[in-house]
């Protein structure tokens, strides 16, 4: 298991983590000020700067991209929604080449609006993901599945355990180096208890373990979405299950992405970026 | 499949569906009613009336208790924490079998406060199973394992999967009529990809599955225990579970149980009842 105290490069700070303060720009001199290498870049905050500009000062910062945030939401009512899910994809693909992302973070998407049909919208996230993956290689961007804990499975992502997103990888593109992998994150998957086994399967074929996630679980949470913690400060043994995944072989950054409305994005985002380096050498 | 059109009887209704309007007493005259042949109790419920009058008047009414609401809770902090946990669910036990339960529901717990240990809270539920099982027999009460949905992992149940499930019951009681079974809520399971599967694993096992529990996961959700919705209003197809349940061999009572803060439990009790019985009729 990696030394994290010696390897501060490790960390990538993902944007979502202060999108309430900061911008691209912002978020890209903040990183460079507090000797963060890494980012993970959403898509929003991209196109407010422009890409190219943006892919610019990544560059010029000498910056890492993690990750790129996020393609998926495939399940649509209709073809021609479908369609227009297939092309934003496209875009978002092409966005992550030229910030020379690590990978696209694919989140799967939910049920169509009113559609009852769970296994009806995992078909049709599996059907996008093959159409995607013929342009993803083309360009040559790897493309992650990032399963989500099964509260968001009617509305935003109907992958919700590793093993879903391990079948989905063997089926669509079995073997090594395949363009196709997972993105795993602790807040949606700590609870699982086939997590183990399913890291070690997702290990057992190189490179398919594209990007490591963290944040906490908090006691009580008070919202779905927005409610996730600094790591350390709740339920989640991070070290126990990074443990897992660096025994799977994966030698990448460890990302910090925190979704709190209610704590986190109120902050000064530079204290921010030190709780997270501190806890990064600390608790993760 | 049943026609449950031709068969009201078969609805049992929660006391937690109307637990902020409602005690015992005004329950068993409400479903006398409404025509409502079962219910399930709750404990803090039971308590305020007395657990023998509570049974008197469910004898009198003619009602049914298709569960007891509920046991469990096992894991704590120290020894003494388990021993007092065991002793209050032979306490649950007693009253199940004095109310005519067709079984006391088991909720795991959760993780002791600032434990982070998951695979231990887990144990330790294992192992009170074990030993409440022992006494649940002597008293001729059947348990029923609730897997709970994984966001309550942290603080209410650390068991939130079907399989999880059915491996306990493997492992501590395999065999039919065992004592230990499940009960199945379509609001913890529907998101699983291996539900239907695991629903005919325990149905494998005769009398395995001792509760069918019905509602609706609402889009959004608001709030991660209170904000459940009326079976229809969501985003779960509940016939199909169902006839993965009956395929499966059950044959009992399906249990509306709604926690509702903002919407159900503000409403006329009698209005809830009559919702139900319409929604179980149409939608279930």
């Amino acid at each position: 298991m990696r030394e994290l105290e010696a390897h501060p490069e490790l960390l990538s700070l993902n944007a979502a983590t202060v999108r309430a303060q900061w911008g691209h720009a912002e978020l890209v001199e903040g990183c460079k000020r507090h000797g963060i290498s890494a980012i993970a870049t959403w898509r929003d905050k991209v196109a407010e700067t422009g890409v190219e500009k943006a892919a610019k000062l990544v560059r010029d910062a000498g910056l890492k991209v993690s990750g790129h945030c996020r393609g998926g939401m495939f399940p649509a009512a209709d073809a021609a929604g479908r369609r227009t899910a297939l092309e934003d994809n496209r875009r978002a693909v092409d966005e992550a080449a030229a910030l020379g992302a690590r990978s696209l973070i694919l989140v799967a998407g939910g049920l169509p609006p009113g559609s009852k049909d769970l296994a009806g919208a995992q078909t049709q996230v599996e059907e996008g993901i093959a159409a995607l993956l013929e342009y993803a290689r083309k360009v040559r961007v790897d493309l992650a599945i990032e399963p989500l804990h099964p509260m968001y499975a009617a509305d935003r992502a109907c992958v919700n355990t590793l093993k879903h997103a391990n079948d989905l990888c063997d089926r669509l593109a079995p073997g090594p180096n395949s363009g196709l992998g997972v993105a795993l994150d602790v807040y949606h998957l700590w609870w699982d208890p086939a997590l183990e086994a399913e890291i070690a399967r997702a290990g057992r074929t190189a490179g398919r373990i594209m990007g490591f996630h963290v944040c906490d679980w908090l006691v009580p949470t008070n919202d779905l979405l927005l409610d996730r913690g600094m790591m350390g400060d709740g339920a989640i043994d991070i070290p126990k299950i990074r443990s897992w995944v660096e025994a799977a072989g994966y030698a990448g950054p460890i990302e910090a992405e925190i979704f709190s409305a209610r704590n986190w994005w109120k902050r000064d985002p530079d204290e921010v970026l030190a709780v997270c380096k501190e806890r990064f050498r600390t608790v993760c």
